[in-house]
């Protein structure tokens, strides 16, 4: 489907003139970071074409970073996804955006923002319901929280890398099964997390809370996450103040980040809620469930397929709570919707789910077995959403592969 | 005490030329941010004097904040303490510094380092316990992993305030005493926590852990934290995943930032470690215990005074916890103590434990009582530490003033 564009694009592209997601890229490694704007296989120099056509905004993208552009806000965000479509889906934009086009395999795709605070939440029900089950098998599967408010606690931005950075095993304390003296060594429950990511542009004031219906004022756009979790280190660290060294070590994100305003055909209502959500957590009639159709592939072998739509908390849920006490939000902040579980077994987003704690190792095509991540293992999240016109809207990816532990001991 | 300095100090300062605290601040509120260190009741414009004697450094203090200077690594911290205190004890560096001088008391000042990743530990075991048998009065008041590991989380950076700003009585979701359903509004359990912060100055590499012993090299300063926390608030929300908006809603830090380069006199041993430390947590024969004896007012009438050699876990011991999963720390990170109580009743740093969970109401001088704080309260927060030959380094204070929550409601 092209859209109408001038390009020719791959006849099924989830990169088309309706998606327009953003990144930062560069040639090669010496070379400088630019903005660009994925579309097809090829990338749009944004820095290269905003300073040749002296656009108003150019500076936006002078630096190579997406900071300024998520600072300037939703008018100014609406305005260049408004000329951008323009050009590229009428026949006068094609001498204007074909010499900015780069084959998008011939570039390195970079952190698209500097990250403020990164928050994690906890919003599928079927994920915490399970957790709930493997961590806690003589409570409640859910807290008694859970159903009044989205869960969450905040994780560490000085470790979000880019999809394609290596994840070094982490080494930490953990209680090997059946001890009572914890011991120190590399992680033996090593697992993703499939997650969504949202991206706050538009700053809030200290203070004051941000309505449930001002989240498409402040957030720019959706991305993948996989929130890396060492599972024995996490189990022995977590009472009474939560995951901390089970989680720091890396969190990766994808390179694009794919505006809200291309999901308009992507939004749904949630669960509903039981009980009702206080005033503050109400979704309105034009409510901000998202049907994403998720995938996480072990070495290129799907494991698990999450609905983003089984989600029980929205992305605005959690912005109206994450600033319900006041506590402000800041360009380059980032939440992430916790892990994404369907309700099927092979819809779940963590390994720990799929071998349910380790008990029920799943076996490979290649014969092999894991219950949670080995040495070499390469772990891929991809998504995709409905456009419009029957078209399809895609995230990219996010992948990353795990390193050995270092050798040696760090005191 | 002079320190054999030309300046005339008052007496009794904490302020000598054996402590030069760094910090930055402005004339009034429209004026440029300037690098400043803290002698006596004057501030020394290192701005402008750097500028001025064209100090090959002079670029790490014209940004007005400490982020350069943080990040230039400690022969650099080391070379221009090694000058301020030549220029400011010996009879030629008087026509250099004085007309780099003005009054404190003038001057306005603001947060010292744009913050990174914020994290807060839980590492005085009178609070700990404490904390335990209020919270969770079923269950042994240590936690099983609290003896192995300095126990820690992630709060919330882009919240944190220098002191003397305001702080907004945030409102949540909270249970009320004997409800089993949560009701939202203003918290009803504000309180303070007395905590010593530890700011990184030059970076780790992401996956290598810091080893205990590098502590110096990668921490530069210390200051004063009130981690402000809604105690109702907190404890509806925490499981399974610990506190969040209970937290996040603001931590005040102290001005200025005393280097540990100023704390030899005050480094002590912690108090005896059983079981012993794993290698990676053992501290060295030259520990970094801190002998700093700290003082909480609240409204002028002092509260608690508690010693800062009881903290059970030392500033390096969690560096290098923060760091043995490979978590990279950067330039601003800054990590927090935890609630600082010693043994006695009055050495408890938090109204939770002033209080006994509400149940023992403290009177002020002015007869009224208080178990949480009230609207209005003021809360200060001071310290000082054994200097050379007898005197003091003394820490400034961080203070925040309480004001009502807003009126109406965020949804």
């Amino acid at each position: 489907m092209s859209d109408g564009s001038w390009l020719t694009l791959p006849a099924d592209t989830g990169f088309g003139p309706a998606n327009l997601p953003f990144g930062v890229f560069s040639w090669d490694s010496s070379a400088a970071r630019r903005v660009g704007v994925a579309i097809g296989g090829q990338v749009l120099d944004l820095t290269s074409l905003a300073a040749e056509q002296n656009l108003r905004v150019a500076d936006l993208f002078a630096a190579g970073t997406l900071d300024r552009f998520l600072a300037a806000g939703r008018p100014v965000w609406r305005e260049i996804r408004a000329r951008l479509t323009d050009w590229l889906t009428s026949p006068t934009g094609r001498p204007v955006i074909e010499p900015h086009l780069l084959p998008r395999n011939d570039v390195r795709l970079h952190l698209p923002f500097t990250v403020g605070d990164y928050v994690d939440f906890y919003s599928s029900r079927h994920h915490a319901e399970n957790a709930g089950r493997i961590f806690r098998p003589n409570l409640p599967p859910l807290p008694k929280n859970w159903l009044h408010l989205p869960v969450g606690y905040h994780g560490r931005s000085g470790t979000v890398v880019v999809s394609g950075t290596d994840i070094v095993r982490p080494r930490g304390q953990r209680l090997a099964p059946g001890e009572q003296t914890p011991s120190y060594g590399p992680t033996l429950r090593l697992d993703m997390e499939v997650e969504v990511g949202f991206v706050v542009g538009t700053p809030s004031r200290h203070g004051i809370p941000v309505p449930l219906a001002d989240f498409a004022e402040h957030v720019f756009g959706v991305f993948l996450v996989n929130d890396w979790s060492a599972r024995d280190i996490q189990m022995w660290e977590s009472q009474p103040l939560g995951p901390f060294l089970g989680k720091s070590f890396a969190t990766s994100i994808s390179p694009w980040v794919v505006p809200l305003d291309a999901l308009e055909q992507a939004r749904v209502a949630p669960p509903p809620h039981d009980p009702e959500p206080m005033p503050y957590l109400a979704e309105s009639d034009e409510p901000w469930g998202l049907d994403l159709a998720l995938e996480a592939r072990l070495n290129g072998h799907p494991v698990s397929r999450p609905p983003f739509a089984s989600m029980y908390w929205t992305p605005a849920q959690q912005l109206a709570q994450l600033t319900a006490n006041g506590a402000s939000v800041r360009t380059g902040d980032f939440y992430a919707s916790g892990t994404v579980s369907g309700p099927e077994p092979d819809q779940r987003g963590s390994f720990l789910e799929l071998s349910w704690g380790g008990r029920d190792p799943l076996t490979l095509p290649d014969g092999s077995q894991r219950t949670f991540l080995a040495d070499d293992d390469e772990v891929t999240i991809t998504a995709s959403a409905p456009g419009p016109d029957g078209g399809r809207i895609d995230f990219g990816e996010v992948t990353g592969r795990i390193r050995p532990a270092l050798g040696t001991s760090p005191g």
